[in-house]
């Protein structure tokens, strides 16, 4: 079944992963997308406010981004998002970490302009298996309805 | 000379770019990190709501992160960002796009739990050869700062 705009609640949706990552992946995306020492070099990383190799940032955000597809968006009728409106990094992505991610609907609401798509408000929380909550999202994800009269 | 806490000031800092983006890295980030069809094939992207193959906006984050690095943050005492504040995709990324980012001061402070570095409130606009803006974002970016005294 695709899962349509009706069918999301606010409450707990899911829990996908774990996924593990691995200093190879964490290097490669940070040598394409975030140069910086902490992300590439042990060494240097030991000496930043990471204390000790760490993924991008955006890596982490890209990981999320996947474990959404694989969890939910490509089984459902996603049509994206406008934006994010709130994105935290809480603690490092280390090599070797298997990532949990809960996604939580906030509230629901069908579109004014658009009223063949809802918006359905997402929270995401991504942890490592110590259960240490590496990363906290918050966006407005565009859903099409599976019930849209001409009456609208 | 490496840029600190102290050489930011509120105001436009730059222009960074232009920056080529191919069809093929596109459909390569999309596979590993957003597989949904709008990013992956150009027949189900024309029935999107994107009209046409458009890239991930986590793709377009990633560039943004790579341009930063290139244009400001490997030559500055960066200490990375504790999370995003807003963030927008305005407009799709196009197989073959050039894009260029401009980088505005917003403000900046003292960080008062750590004196050592500063924070400097980032606004990041991205906008293609035509001029339209596709993604717009504001954070709160970490520097150390050249002079900490022990007073402090």
């Amino acid at each position: 079944m695709i899962l349509s705009f009706e069918d999301f609640e606010p409450g707990h949706f899911g829990t996908f992963g774990p996924r593990h990552v691995t200093r190879e992946e964490i290097i490669a995306f940070a040598a394409e997308y975030d140069p910086q020492p902490m992300h590439l070099d042990e060494d240097a990383a030991r000496q930043s406010l990471l204390k000790g190799l760490a993924a991008s940032g955006w890596h982490l955000c890209s990981l999320m981004m996947r474990m959404l597809c694989d969890g939910l968006l490509l089984r459902s009728s996603s049509l994206g998002a406008p934006g994010i409106e709130e994105l935290n990094w809480l603690a490092p992505l280390r090599p070797g970490d298997d990532i949990t991610l809960d996604l939580h609907v906030l509230d629901k609401r069908v579109s004014q302009n658009r009223p063949q798509l809802g918006i359905v408000t997402m929270r995401v929380e991504i942890r490592n298996a110590s259960g240490q909550k590496l990363l906290e999202a918050k966006w407005p994800a565009m859903f099409a309805r599976r019930e849209t009269s001409a009456v609208e």
